[in-house]
């Protein structure tokens, strides 16, 4: 068996997110795994993500990899791929890794993005892949309070897990809060891995941050309590991109 | 009656353009009038867009002008077409101009771009926007042809036109072909103004000198003989928007 990794996009408005459903979801998963089964006419091609994307979320540099018994060139199998996936699913990088490397657990770490139109005007192109909030943000205070977020905590407030046995503690390395033209703010978060709904929940806190409806100084609070129900609202999918994932 | 000017985006690919349909076409211009309509009670609003663009073609920048009998701030005006139109199409501004003036008989020139996906990668998130052409393309023959073709010519056999009675004179103040990213090359034409399909026939007949099968000189021939018939082909619609509209 040879062990492929793959680098793929894809918009997320149509899908029930990345992860193969029990019977009838339509996931990026599911259509990797139906097209190298139809390629190879093994019927159990299992294809893992670096990362689950939640229903309506993109991506621009999702990873993924399977073990195939074939005898084409990784660039074969790609161009495959491409001819088969949709138009809102895209492969665009391909590598034959050692027999060992798996993308999840050797993943070290993923980049998103969220953007929020802030504008009153109609983001016309940008309307898939932004969440509007027209109302005014303070930006300054919401870089306060990302600040306090950096670094190695317990996300426990900040993800809608129940199961309490895994260990809800990451590294967020970087969370840039920027600008992009004159309607859009943009947050970068960079880290070894992500919990599930974090980003979304974390940005969700933020834009309360930024409307004045909490203060900087409370993410510290967030952190210690760890209780999910003190912490923002979830944002929307539809803003949320993964761009990168580091090996 | 008070005279307005509105700058418009729109995707164009659920549009039958620009110009309202006899009976049912699904157009831009359609759709401002019959909410315009709606707004102030009178049946025969009459929106004037700058230029005509095709079925499938995109606008950054449109202009459009209509006059209306109404107490309404230009702001609320803005407000009431953002609120009712579909999401593809917005209103970006709005101002309220002199009696006299015309949105397309006082335009001084426009700017498009037309996009080439110049890659055999899929273009996942700008695929409604590129025209996919994948093989080889010599951008500096190409800019050799722009350069013949940048001034004021007879551009008779760059236009669908049938009617031979208006002029066929333009002129082109700038050609720039530039790549973008690794993946994509980009045509932006500025000019006075542009005759019927006159972007996209430049457009198909540059590529067609970029893969190979015509001669960057050929553009003087082709000015000079006025004959569609020795043009290249159309290019296709979803790759072209229309920039800015100059006043």
């Amino acid at each position: 068996m040879r062990n492929f990794k793959i680098i793929l996009q894809y918009e997320g408005t149509r899908y029930q997110g990345w992860q193969r459903q029990a019977s009838t979801g339509n996931t990026i998963q599911g259509k990797l795994e139906a097209i190298l089964g139809k390629m190879t006419g093994v019927e159990a091609v299992q294809v893992d993500g670096a990362g689950r994307t939640d229903a309506g979320v993109h991506a621009y540099g999702q990873a993924a990899g399977f073990k195939l018994d074939t005898d084409r060139t990784p660039e074969a199998v790609l161009a495959y791929l491409n001819q088969y996936l949709p138009e809102d699913i895209g492969v665009i990088a391909i590598e034959e890794m050692p027999e060992r490397f798996h993308c999840r657990l050797h993943a070290r770490g993923k980049t998103y993005r969220y953007r929020i139109w802030n504008s009153a005007l109609p983001p016309v192109f940008e309307r898939r892949y932004v969440y509007e909030y027209p109302q005014p943000l303070d930006i300054e205070a919401m870089r306060r309070a990302a600040a306090l977020l950096v670094g190695t905590h317990d996300f426990k407030a900040f993800t809608s897990t129940k199961k309490g046995k895994k260990s809800t503690v990451r590294t967020i390395e970087e969370l840039r809060i920027e600008t992009a033209g004159e309607r859009e703010i943009q947050l970068t978060y960079r880290g070894d891995g992500f919990l599930y709904h974090m980003v979304r929940i974390l940005t969700g806190t933020l834009i309360e941050v930024g409307s004045g409806a909490r203060r900087p100084e409370e993410m510290a609070e967030l952190l210690a309590c760890g209780l999910r129900e003190r912490a923002g609202a979830l944002a929307p999918a539809k803003g949320l991109a993964l761009m990168e994932v580091r090996y």
